[in-house]
């Protein structure tokens, strides 16, 4: 499984994805599924990934060789637009992975699908959910963050604890206790975690890290959060027969 | 959808379940997934269902038809002489529902699963998972409550507001957390919910409820954890770059 979450904040983007891969239990590795691109004052893409690794590793690497110029690559990262014309080119390269006359199984069976952020000048920041068939959806903020992958046991806390004014630190804690909640109930999910924080108009990472399972503040996180949530359960009335 | 959660405690066992059933979001409805039949002084029995309802109310009725002493029916409820051989009658009447030659499908898409609780004079109360196959697990206090039906929003706060040594009242109220959030999440499962308790060797229920959505305490719950969920994630630390 895996677990990616894509918000967006007055301030910006905030993403985090996990990093581990399973082909069943007793064959788990780490991977990176979070990517991204930019033209220092100019535009900062990302990408995040869900499904299958043969296709997700396809689809990043033909945005990787086009992003580097590899002779006779078209540039859909660099060259696009628009953040929808990026949506749209990420979307065709996976369905191309995915269904295309190119791809490894033409039933669709190995399956992913991606979430696209960024911000090109003169625009607003954009995310958007790319499914399988290769077309999307954008965030807005009655609707601001896409989840992929193992996305329900992290999401009650994001829906109450997310504010689109907050800051670009309090967005990476509350990815921080999602993640945690996530990892907690789903093997397959695990830490190291990598964060990303596009700040609107910077162009370039404003923040990237690589928060390993032992984190200091990561397990701090953790183990505040598990005895917060006692005392928010101590500090409610019980029910009365 | 469907959640049911059924709970081991040291003083018993606690019960609850939604009553939203669908074919498709614009076909809701209101059904109870939550049953019980008690021999007071010996023996008292709960059933949770979740999955296909022709399936469930199917074994439901059979196992009614039996509890009622019914003309030429097997009361494997009120005979039986263990709850391990509740669980089993209980499994077998599900995969005939399933797969059995009497089944409306052969190939066992309307399928469903089961929670089955409570307890037997001169034995420990029991709660069993029963799956469509017919086959169950027993909880124990390493895994002390069984989920069906939409099993993921809720799961993160039983895991970590469980106690074995709680209070009903307690119980009650971590339940109606893990249903307030779940009910945020999946406009499938739905309020009203039913409250079951079960104590330790009263062999009658303890406190049977009805809990409607607008219930004065569980909107309390809902509004109080909100704010608790806010003010904890506030009283932690922010990340820092």
């Amino acid at each position: 499984m895996t677990y990616c979450v894509g918000m967006m904040l007055d301030a910006g983007l905030v993403l985090m994805s996990d990093t581990r891969t399973n082909s069943g239990v007793d064959n788990i590795s780490i991977f990176r599924k979070m990517f991204h691109w930019s033209v220092p004052g100019e535009r900062m893409i990302a990408v995040m990934t869900a499904g299958n690794l043969a296709t997700t590793q396809a689809v990043v690497s033909h945005l990787d060789f086009g992003a580097r110029g590899l002779a006779g690559r078209r540039n859909p990262l660099l060259e696009a637009e628009t953040m929808f014309d990026v949506a749209g080119a990420a979307g065709k390269l996976l369905w191309d992975s995915i269904y295309g006359p190119g791809a490894m199984s033409s039933g669709g069976q190995f399956s992913a699908n991606m979430i696209v952020a960024g911000q090109i000048r003169g625009q607003d920041p954009k995310l958007y959910l790319i499914y399988p068939e290769g077309n999307f959806i954008e965030a807005t903020f009655d609707t601001p963050f896409f989840q992929i992958g193992e996305t329900k046991y992290g999401r009650p806390i994001i829906i109450r604890g997310y504010k689109r004014a907050m800051s670009f630190e309090s967005a990476a804690k509350l990815l921080m206790v999602s993640f945690d909640s996530t990892i907690k109930a789903n093997l397959s999910v695990s830490a190291p975690l990598d964060l990303l924080v596009i700040e609107k108009d910077r162009f370039e990472p404003l923040h990237e890290r690589r928060i390993e399972g032992d984190d200091p503040y990561f397990s701090a996180i953790s183990e505040q959060w598990g005895a917060a949530l006692e005392r928010a359960l101590e500090g409610m009335a019980d029910y009365t027969f």
